[in-house]
C-alpha cells in the first residue's frame, strides 16, 4: 500500500491557528479489509466551519481529536476496491480528510456524476457550500418574490450562491462584503441588486438605505456587529437564517451575542439555525436544480483553486479568514507525485 | 361630565421609574361626540411591557408621549353611550389608560361576556397575559406530547399559564422562578413537573438536571443570563419563543445579547418573537378554550389585585419588577368615590 502524507491536529489553537497547530506525518496506508476501498485524494475543501472543529467543545460534530488527521471534505479517485457499489476508477466525494490516501468502507461516500458537475463543483456549488445555501435559503429563509434578501459574506462560497438563488426567486438581493472589488463582483458579475462594503461607514445605515422596506430574509454567515446591524433593519415577519459566524470563530474570548435580538419580538421575526446535512434525502433534487441553473448561466460559482500538496493546507486555511479568496476555496493536490 | 384623575408621563425614566416619572392630574372629561361613550375605569392591568412604552424609541407601539395619560389595558363600565354597539351598563375591555374616566369611539374595545369570566380575568388569563401565553406557546412553541417545555418568570401572569397549557399538551414542564415559595407554588399548586429557583446556584446546571433530554420549547420572559442558560440546553429542533425580557427593561445600558445564540445552529433550533394581538381573529376560540380549562380546574390563574386609586399606580407598577406579586397584577379602583 502507498505511503500517505497527512496533516494532523498537533495542538488546539487559541484564536487563529499557527504553525504549532499542525503536524505533517507520512505513514504507510493500512491494508484493505473486505468491502473497503483505497482512494487517492484529489481536491480538499476548505470551509470556515472547520475552525470550530479544532475546539474541544461539543458541537454538531465531535471535535477533531489531537493527533488525528484533520477532517475535511474531499474529492478522491478510487484506486483499488473490494466495495460492491464503488469500483476502482470512480470519482467519489467524502470526508476523507487532509491526507493523500484514505481507506474507506464507503459510509457517507457518494459517487460523483461527471455529467452533473466537475470534481471541484462537488465540493462547492454541488457540495457542502451550495447545498448549505440551497437548504438554508429555501427551507429556512422561505423567500417569496418581492422580498428583500440580505446576505453577509456575500462573495463567499455560500453567500454568493444564496444571493443568486434569491435573485432566481424574484427577490431584491443585497450583499455585504469586504472591499470595492468584491462589491463590484456581486453587482456586475453575480447580478445582485446592491452591495454594501462593510469597511465603509455604518453597515446599519447602509442596510437601511439599500433595504428601504426592511429585510425580509437575512442570511447570516458572519455574526457579530453585522448581525446586529441586520436585526436593527428587519421587516415584519422576517426570517433570520443563522449559517455561520466567521467573525467569531477565531476569537479567544466568547463574543457577546446579538444585542438587538429583541427586534425579533418587535418585528415578529424568526431566527433559525440549520445544518445542511439534515436534508441529505433531498440532495439529489437540489443538485439537479443547481446544475440546471449553472447550465443556464443563472448561477455562477467562482472557485479559488490552489494547487499544492497536503502540507500546504495550513497556509491555504488562513485565506478563509483573511478574505484573500473569492467563492469556494479548494486545495488541489492532483499535481503531487503519486 | 365628571372630573377624571389620571396618571401621566411627566419625564422619561432611566432605569426604574421614580416619583419624577409621573404626574397626577385632575381634569373635566370631554363631552361626548355622536357615537362615543363614557366609561368609568374599574381595573387597570399592570404588565412588564409597559416599561418599554416609556422609552423614546420605536417599537411595536409608539412611545407614550410626555404629558399623556399612561397607556394601560383596563376593564371599564359604560356609564353613558351614544355608540350603536356598546350600551350604557356594558362592561368593556380596552386600552383606556391610567385614569378614572375615558371617552371612547369604541375602536379596539370589546364587550366582556360575564359567562366566560370576571372583569379581572378579562385583563389576565382571558386577556393580554393569557392570550400571550396561548398564542406564544401553541403557535410559536408548537409543543408536542412528550416534549420538555421550560418557562421563565414561571410564577408570573404569562409564565404560569404557559406552563399549565404545556401540561395539558402532555409535556414535561419545568419552571424558573425566584425563591422557594414561588417554586413550591409551581409544583404543588400549578402541577409543574419541576421548578428551578434562579437564586440558587447555576441555572444552566439546574436546567441540564431537570431537562435531561434537552429543552424542546423554551418560553422566555426574562432575557439575560437565563436565556443564555436555556440556549445552552436546547434539544435538537428546539423552539425558543421570545415573549419578553423583564431582566433588561430597567437597564440604563443596553445589555449584551444571548452569547449562546449559535446553539440555534448546533441544535437546528428556532428563536421566534411574537405579539399576541397579531392573532386577534382567533381570540374568541382561545378565550373559550381557556375558560373551559379554568372551569375544569386544569388552569389556575392567580391574580394579585391591589385596591386603591389611580394615584397608587406608580407604587403598584414597581411590584412588576421587585417580584412582590403572584400571577397577574391588577390595580382595582372601583372603591374610588365616583
Amino acid at each position: 500500500m502507498p505511503t500517505s502524507t497527512s496533516v494532523r491536529l498537533a495542538a488546539r489553537p487559541t484564536g487563529l491557528p499557527t504553525d504549532e497547530t499542525w503536524s505533517v506525518v507520512a505513514e504507510a496506508t493500512a491494508d484493505l479489509k473486505p468491502g473497503e476501498f483505497l482512494a487517492r485524494v484529489k481536491q480538499i475543501s476548505l470551509d470556515p466551519a472547520m475552525r470550530g472543529w479544532l475546539d474541544d467543545r461539543p458541537s454538531y460534530v465531535p471535535p477533531v481529536s489531537l493527533g488525528s488527521v484533520m477532517r475535511a471534505g474531499t474529492v478522491a479517485e478510487v484506486v483499488e476496491s473490494t466495495h460492491r457499489r464503488i469500483p476502482a476508477g470512480a470519482t467519489v466525494v467524502g470526508t476523507f480528510g487532509v491526507q493523500e490516501y484514505a481507506v474507506s468502507s464507503g459510509a457517507g461516500v457518494e459517487v460523483c456524476d461527471p455529467a452533473l458537475g466537475s470534481a471541484s463543483q462537488y465540493l462547492g456549488v454541488l457540495g457542502i457550500t451550495g447545498l448549505t445555501a440551497y437548504f438554508g435559503l429555501f427551507k429556512h429563509g422561505r423567500p417569496q418574490a418581492g422580498d428583500t434578501v440580505l446576505v453577509s459574506a456575500a462573495a463567499g462560497a455560500v453567500g454568493s450562491v444564496v444571493g443568486q438563488l434569491a435573485r432566481i426567486s424574484g427577490c431584491r438581493v443585497v450583499g455585504i462584503a469586504g472591499g470595492p472589488d468584491k462589491c463590484a463582483y456581486l453587482v456586475d458579475t453575480l447580478g445582485f441588486d446592491a452591495a454594501i462594503d462593510y469597511h465603509e461607514g455604518s453597515v446599519r445605515k447602509a442596510i437601511a438605505r439599500e433595504c428601504p422596506a426592511g429585510v425580509d430574509v437575512y442570511f447570516d454567515n458572519v455574526g457579530g456587529e453585522i448581525l446586529d446591524a441586520a436585526l436593527a433593519n428587519l421587516a415584519t415577519g422576517a426570517r433570520v437564517v443563522i449559517c455561520g459566524a466567521i467573525s467569531q470563530y477565531n476569537e479567544a474570548q466568547r463574543a457577546p451575542g446579538p444585542a438587538n435580538y429583541m427586534s425579533l419580538l418587535v418585528r415578529r421575526a424568526t431566527m433559525t439555525g440549520f445544518l445542511y446535512f439534515d436534508d441529505a434525502a433531498d440532495f439529489p433534487i437540489a443538485r439537479q436544480r443547481i446544475a440546471s441553473w449553472i447550465a443556464e448561466g443563472r448561477v455562477i460559482a467562482h472557485e479559488t483553486i490552489v494547487p499544492g500538496t497536503v502540507a500546504d493546507f495550513p497556509r491555504v486555511f488562513e485565506r478563509l479568514f483573511t478574505g484573500e479568496k473569492l467563492g469556494k476555496l479548494i486545495l488541489d493536490i492532483t499535481g503531487t507525485p503519486a
